[in-house]
């Protein structure tokens, strides 16, 4: 694995996991042990580990308009005072180190509006390893828009997740079509 | 149709149409009827159309990485002066206004590093109407980002475009999915 990569952890909260949750993606949670594995290996191999969660104001100014209504009638879930099923908090699998990073993203795409692309600059990062959920949403996007600025993507297959077998199935096709590379934890 | 909507017609040019080029999306051709048809409509309507087009650099400073090898190895469309089936030229079948908008993108997104967001907030679009080629990258990522800056997106079915079947399904499904409306040209 190159030196200059970066492990990227999209959404894993429990307000995407918990089926309680209004926001929850049917696979993500039976994918927590593969992610936990990959940010220990980061860690143990040096790899900057970025978690991109998202955390709404509580009033909803910055929900896209397309899920306000499902958010607001399921308890606001991924706000900073959300809890149980609806907090904004990462799974306790999760290992942290001091030096991982965490953006706060409300839209789709990691580097929407983010400061992600200036720290992985900043950082020398080339390649980016992409984990979480949901495939055909916020890791799909983060995967175009990581093209577009010239990173290599490499998409670990087995830690990202969608609603049915055949969303993720053809996300991952397209994905490896325009150019990421599609491997599995394992390999990682 | 709401007044403050745009029609945005993505890539339709010959570098993308005709199969004599490397980069030719196997059913972006047949489509160019059903374009070309709500581009009039929307000429008579008076909403804005915006073509949003690729135009590569002659040294390929500018292609996307993932696609430079296909692109130079292919006689290097779309570039100012690419010719004949590998040209940046729009079809004949496309009657343009003067008031037309082009914008120049080279990445997928057609707000990717543009002016396109912009414009559409000085003449106070809200609905945008997604037209062009490919459904699975340009298309998507265009509608995804135009769902993150709040706009509502609007996909015409038949006047985008795959390198499959299976794919135009599958990605029309997923952007359905997230909230984006999907309608056909007669429709418009």
């Amino acid at each position: 694995m190159a030196q200059n990569s970066a492990l990227i952890v999209i959404d894993m909260q429990n307000g995407f996991l918990e089926k309680e949750s209004p926001l929850c993606i049917a696979q993500a949670k039976q994918t927590v042990p593969a992610c936990a594995s990959v940010i220990n290996k980061a860690h143990e191999k040096n790899i900057p580990v970025f978690f991109v969660n998202r955390i709404y104001r509580e009033d909803g100014s910055d929900v896209e308009n397309t899920r306000k209504e499902v958010w607001e009638k399921g308890g606001k879930p991924l706000t900073r005072s959300s809890e149980g099923a609806l907090s904004a908090q990462n799974p306790p699998e999760f290992i942290k180190n001091v030096n991982d990073y965490e953006i706060i993203k409300q839209r789709f795409s990691a580097f929407f509006q983010t400061e992600l692309d200036m720290i992985l600059r900043r950082l020398g990062i080339k390649t980016i390893y992409l984990t979480g959920t949901t495939t055909p949403n916020c890791i799909r996007s983060t995967c175009y828009d990581g093209i577009s600025l010239d990173y290599n993507i490499v998409v670990i297959e087995d830690c990202c997740s969608s609603n049915s077998l055949e969303i993720q199935k053809a996300n991952i096709n397209d994905m490896k079509n325009i150019g990421a590379k599609i491997i599995s934890s394992s390999d990682f």
